[in-house]
């Protein structure tokens, strides 16, 4: 932990991985990949099974949950979406070069990137054998189309997402809605597609999936907003990946925007510098945290992503099913209360 | 075109280019993807509309048609076929770092390592995407879902062959059996599960759906053996990619594998060496093609392929649909006579 921010945030792992329902969704994938000789289910297993937050499965059950639901009928669902997460985590760290993640090598550090794009694109398609067991469990054949449908123009719109981030790359003086729009597809696409997929594989009438689908969008906002200021409020030891890491790949993040934005011309040019891929990586790092400090971009980006999730919890009255909009509105407040 | 074959092989291209069905397929293709601002969808267009022979939309719609289901109904699975079988190519490339694919820059030569890997992502999401669209064109939602199972399993499977491959490379002491299992999962699996899923769409019986599927596993041990001759059959202005790929890449191809199984002690350290990675890829294509004539490799692959052709067409006995059954015989005819 930063000696700033030193005990001041609720550990968003810790608080979930007592929630009973997390625990039996960690016991679930744990339980659906056992060790095995077949070398894709075994780096796939190696991906999923990294100490991870399982909030996107979390996020499903409780959507559906709270449109009155069956859990046990989105189990499988609610494992389909991880695999989808994960998987572009796998490919993103190939992209990116990262060598860490959730506190462990990388899949393609440790298996090589042939073996990384494979696993990857095995996930991908897992994601759809799993939803379709929803079938098998009581949810009506069309639903589980209709929730197939969502989640595989989720991910195409993360794939957008990634191809958009890779434009902004190296340059700070991308508008701030140029940024919102990647992040909406490259992480808000996954929430929006896991909230509404929850709900209609619950059942849910037209109006309180929209809701679940506008709950959704602003979280998805907050916690992208937050989770690009994870690298200057908290050291790598928290988060699971190097402090580094958005600096070495020249990534404008939500933060150094703000920053640039206030800036004056000195320090927009000091900004452009941390950004030019030719200062090494701890001294870049040193120089947008400086920057970021000196302008007060960490303060405005951290009241943004909370207003975002203040909205996002604004969409959940009226919702029927109690203990799922308990559990959507813990997730809500500590997206931006976490250190990693 | 080589000496010894030239003006001997119908073009399985030129062949399936008449066929109307054929061509209102790629008429399909060519609608579904316009050209496009959004950098993802125009990469993804590259590669799908480069020329091919849109092998396996063929399949799909004849399987369907053979046991009397609907053309039009299954038409948005045939596209979605395609997409995964592209898909796959995208990826591969990357692996092996392969220039060239359909006679065009293959995508990561020309787009990028980052964007090949996203648009890969992007192609197999929008398979489903594809898939679930039978249902609005009068499929029931159950038979959408089988199919859905089917052709992500079909693609799990892929997936474990491209992994099986890395593992064979450069040992051409692989045992056959080794390769015809990492064959039947690499492309075996996707004509399996293409032909499948064409006859569940359709409507198909039980016994009509197991007739289909062991079809197209003859099939694509026929198809992929006669791949894997192709490039000491024919030269790499026909094949649309370079000859040398697969011993660069160290691959212990069909061909390959029967050759050593029939060399001597000498022959078989020059196969070791033309696999060593240690030779130039020129040279190694050439030793590795004087070996496969002086051992009599090509003849025999030429045979065991032919033999797996005739398999596939025996389990069309009795099938209902006359035109597509027929359509179904021709591409068996094909798949040994080609030069592509």
């Amino acid at each position: 932990m930063s000696a700033t921010n030193a005990g001041s945030a609720t550990p968003l792992l810790a608080a979930l991985s007592v929630s009973p329902l997390a625990r039996s969704l960690q016991r679930e994938l744990r339980s659906r990949w056992p060790s095995t000789s077949d070398r894709v289910r075994e780096m796939s297993r190696y991906a999923l099974l990294a100490p991870g937050k399982a909030l996107r499965p979390l996020l499903l059950v409780a959507s559906a949950d709270a449109v009155g639901g069956s859990r046990d009928g989105v189990l499988p669902a609610a494992m389909a979406v991880e695999y989808l997460h994960v998987a572009t985590l796998v490919h993103d760290d190939v992209i990116d070069d990262d060598e860490f993640r959730r506190g462990q090598r990388s899949v393609h550090a440790r298996y090589g990137t042939a073996d990384a794009i494979v696993t990857g694109d095995f996930l991908i398609l897992t994601v759809f054998t799993a939803l379709a067991e929803c079938a098998d469990r009581g949810v009506p054949p069309a639903d589980v189309l209709e929730a197939v449908r969502v989640l595989a123009g989720a991910g195409a719109d993360v794939c957008r997402g990634q191809a958009k981030e890779a434009e902004l790359t190296s340059d700070p003086a991308t508008a701030l809605a140029d940024y919102e729009a990647m992040i909406a597809l490259k992480t808000g696409a996954l929430f929006r597609g896991v909230c509404r997929a929850g709900a209609l594989l619950g059942g849910a009438a037209p109006e309180p999936a929209a809701a679940l689908t506008r709950f959704a969008e602003h979280l998805g906002l907050a916690f992208q907003m937050y989770d690009d200021l994870l690298p200057y409020l908290w050291d790598s030891g928290s988060t699971g990946k190097p402090d580094t890491s958005d600096t070495e790949n020249l990534r404008p993040t939500f933060p150094v925007l703000l920053g640039y934005q206030a800036a004056g011309r000195r320090d927009r040019e000091r900004f452009a510098r941390a950004l030019s891929g030719r200062m090494p990586a701890q001294e870049a790092y040193a120089l947008v945290r400086e920057l970021l400090e000196a302008t007060g971009a960490l303060d405005r980006g951290r009241a943004r992503a909370e207003a975002e999730a203040a909205r996002a919890k604004e969409q959940l009255a009226g919702l029927p099913g109690s203990e799922g909009v308990e559990l959507l509105t813990v997730v809500a407040d500590l997206s931006t209360d976490r250190d990693r």
